[in-house]
This record gives structure tokens, sequence and C-alpha cells, in this order.
């Protein structure tokens, strides 16, 4: 049997560099910039109208499937993950970056069928990288293979991660104590180029050997998910347990030795799961 | 009277794209890395390969001009700044980025007369951009104009930094607990691509608001300095005085109200200056 789900895949390529175009476009112009959940918590017109966009074309094509989008859910849509085949839409991962420009910003599609990631496309627009990762056929960057590193030793480490857009003083206390303890092991170093997309990505192409993050949401990792996979790593939530799409957080290696010693160091944050009300 | 030194800058953007060139032949090959002052302070056969490419072919026609190269000092000669032409080098600003291959790796020519900055050229080789400033003449990458952001906000303004290849408890916790104080201003965010180079570069091109870092060197800073002045920025030491190339320490940022802003929260790290014994 053909592969059921490559068509969705290649439209999903298509338009997320459609949808790129839109928001390198959008760089080039004046931006009007609101605030959602915190003052570093932004949101412009671009990522709605991108959401938008995408949405339409997909439903038009696969009007039985179903839809997570970052803006739809803060519109007041529910974000419940179930069985039917699901577009899980982060229209500018890096709102923050978008807005000034800095220049990591990325269009994220996920698709998850039974729960279950199928595949996964993220298109760094600005540098005009397009990731895609496919159940057992691998990961790739402009049609070059990704493989991730193969370090299993975390005090020789190079790791990806951020400071997060909340500014409550508890959260931003346990980000940091964090850092602290694993630029004690130590580290190589801490990296972050300000979306989660690109940042797993970059453990994808072996240039980082792990991820984490807590309090992101399923549309920040549901693209790059798979193309870590993809390219030979690991997907853990950040206690050392098995990966949740919908729990907020996540660690994304280069192996399972590195993954569960960084669980190890995490205290945790705890945040309203997205398929929570 | 033709500008005396525009020579010397061609040839610094001609021997950059070929030290960049070599940089990123070597990253396709096995690596042996050395460790130098801290477990993450590392050093390759590239970083000193590279230096001598550049200090021999400068010599040879500029026998009169003084250098100060990182690797030359870490072998033992003095990095002290006199009036005298001097060409001040990182061969690979980024070494811990390059033995990743986190793809943020720069050559970094600075040029100093009279202990002012003449022009300097950052080459972030794996992006293939090339930065330029001239005293007076402006900043370029890939020969378009670069200019700073206008933003005095720092409420809303877009920081970059490191945490630094200093694994000492004490330095770790002020690092971080600047950290912790920015982001309770709040500010939109941090970010940090791992070379204080591209990060001064990134202010230049309006992407990022300002660069703060202590404890790194004259030579993670001469090159990408005058590119921040010349694209509208400015330099002032962390203490919000006058910068100093020799001191280890700076701010990088689009205008002196986000400077002086920054300086007014950093508690300074004290770090031995470059020119001292």
């Amino acid at each position: 049997m053909a592969d059921p789900w490559q068509e969705c895949m290649d439209y999903a390529v298509a338009l997320a560099r459609q949808a790129g175009e839109v928001v390198c476009d959008a760089l080039k112009k004046e931006m009007n910039v609101m605030i959602k959940s915190s003052p570093a918590d932004l949101v412009t017109a671009t990522d709605q109208k991108v959401e938008k966009m995408l949405f339409s074309a997909i439903k038009e094509k696969y009007p039985s499937h179903s839809f997570i989008g970052e803006e739809s859910v803060a519109a007041g849509e529910k974000s419940t993950l179930t069985d039917n085949p699901t577009w899980i839409i982060d229209p500018i991962d890096g709102t923050t970056n978008f807005v000034h420009r800095f220049p990591f910003v990325a269009v994220s599609i996920g698709f998850v069928v039974n729960k279950k990631m199928e595949f996964g496309v993220v298109y760094s627009c600005v540098e005009d990288k397009m990731y895609t990762g496919r159940k057992g056929k691998g990961a790739f960057c402009n049609g070059l293979r990704l493989q991730v590193s193969q370090q299993a030793d975390i005090t020789k480490s190079l790791l990806v991660t951020e400071f997060g857009s909340s500014r409550t003083p508890e959260t931003v206390r346990v980000i940091l104590s964090n850092i602290e303890k694993l630029l004690g092991l130590p580290v190589h170093g801490i990296r972050g180029v300000g979306t989660a997309a690109v940042n797993m990505c970059l453990v994808a192409t072996g240039g980082a050997d792990a991820y984490y993050e807590m309090g992101i949401h399923c549309w920040d990792m549901a693209g790059a998910g798979i193309i870590v996979t993809e390219a030979g790593g690991v997907l853990l939530d950040v206690t050392g347990g098995p990966f949740d799409l919908m729990s907020r957080r996540i660690i994304a290696a280069c192996n399972r030795t590195i993954a569960e010693r960084l669980a190890k160091e995490l205290q945790i944050i705890p945040f309203q799961r997205d398929d929570e009300d």
C-alpha cells in the first residue's frame, strides 16, 4: 500500500513554504504587536493571518481532519487531541524573534494520527531551511539527511533551551536554577535561538546534543518532534518518563543516555496541560 | 588624502573569507579538542592553524604592524595595546560552537590605530555572512547597509548574552542573577548564539537591541565593535562608563538609553584585564 500520508506531507511542505514567504514579507513592514499571557508573550496580525491561511487551505483539501493551532486556541478553541488525523500548527514559532526581526522564525506543522506523530515540517524562513521528518523515512533539511550527534557524555555536551515567556519570579528562578545545575556538571555550553522548533531542529542536525524546555505547547513541538526522532534522536518527558505531546514539556536529545542524564538534573515547573480545561 | 587604511581593510576582508573557508572545511572533518582555562574553554588545531595563516599573511604585507591574537596569547605572548597599527584577531570566535558544529562560527579581525578602532571584519562562515565596519563609512553585511534598532524602552527589548566559559560557581551565580534581574524588568527575551562577534553583529542588524558580556577578550570585540558603532549603536563599559577594549567587558547597544539602563542592572564580575600581567 502506498504511504497514506505522503500526499498530506507534500501539501504541508508546499504550504509551509508559502506561509514562510508571507512571514518573511511581513518582516519588511511595520507591525502591531499585541500581548497575550505576559509582557513577553507576544502576537501579531501576521500570526493570525498565517494560521487562518494554513487552516483554510488544509480544511478545503481534508475537511474531515482535525486542527489545533496556537492562535485558534488563544481565541478560545480547545486543544484536545483525538485519534482523528490532526494538524497541529504554529504559524510563527518565535513570535518575539519575529517582532524584533531576530533571524530565527519558523512555520511549524505537525501531523498526528491516533495520537502518534506521522510527519513534521519546520520551515525556518529567514534562513530558508526546510526541515522535514516522516515516520520511518528519516529527517531532512533542504534535501540533506539529518543525523543527531553521538555524544553520550553530558559534560561534553552542547545544550539548547530558552528562558521562556513567563516572568513569574518563581518560574524564572527554577528555570535559572536548572541552568545553574547544568553549567555546574559542567556542560560545554547552553545556547538558545528563541524558537523551540528551530532549537529542536538544531538537535536533529547534530549541532546541539539536547534541547529541553517546560511551558511550551504542543504546536511548538509537534512539527520538530518527529524530525528529531527520525534523525536518530529521542524524546522524553523532563521527568525521564515517556514524552507526552500535550504535557507542555520536553527533552529532545541525541540519545537516551543524554536525555536521562538531563532529566535527573531538572527541577519540574508545573504548567497546566494543553488538553486541560 | 585617500583613506590610509582602506587597503588594509580590503585585505582583511579577503583574508577573513579565505580563513572562513578553512574553518568551514574543517567542520566536515574529525577534530581533536583540547581544553584551555576551563572544561568549557576549548581550542582545536584549526584555531591555531587559521591564526598562523592570518598572521603570516598580514606580517608579510605589513611587517611594521603589531598583532594580538587569541591563540598567540594562549601560547604566552603578551596582549598589550600600543599606538602602533594593530591587528586583533580571533581565528574562530565560537570555538565551542565549532567543536559541536553549531552553525555560528566567525573569523574576527579588528584593526586599531592609536588605540582607536579603524575597521572591523566579522565573517560568519557557516551562514556566509560577511560583516564589515569602517570608521565614518558605515557598517554592512554582504553589501547591505546595517542599522541598529530604535528601541529605547528596555522592557520591550531583545537582548543577547552568553553564560560564558567560566564554571566557577560564584561567577556563574552572578551571570545568572544578572539575567534574573533583566528578565524581571521584564525584557522581551534573551538569546545567545554562542559567539560574541555574531551576537554583536546581530545588534548591528537591529535584530537584537543590546548585547552585554563580561569575561570575553579584546579579540572577541575588536572586529564587531566598530560594526556596531558604524551601524549607529554605542559601546559602553558594563559600569556605564566609557568602553575599554582591554577591560574584558562590554555593552553593545542600539543607543545610549538602552546601554545605560542595562548598566544599571548589571552586577560586575571581576576579571583580569587583557593587558595585565
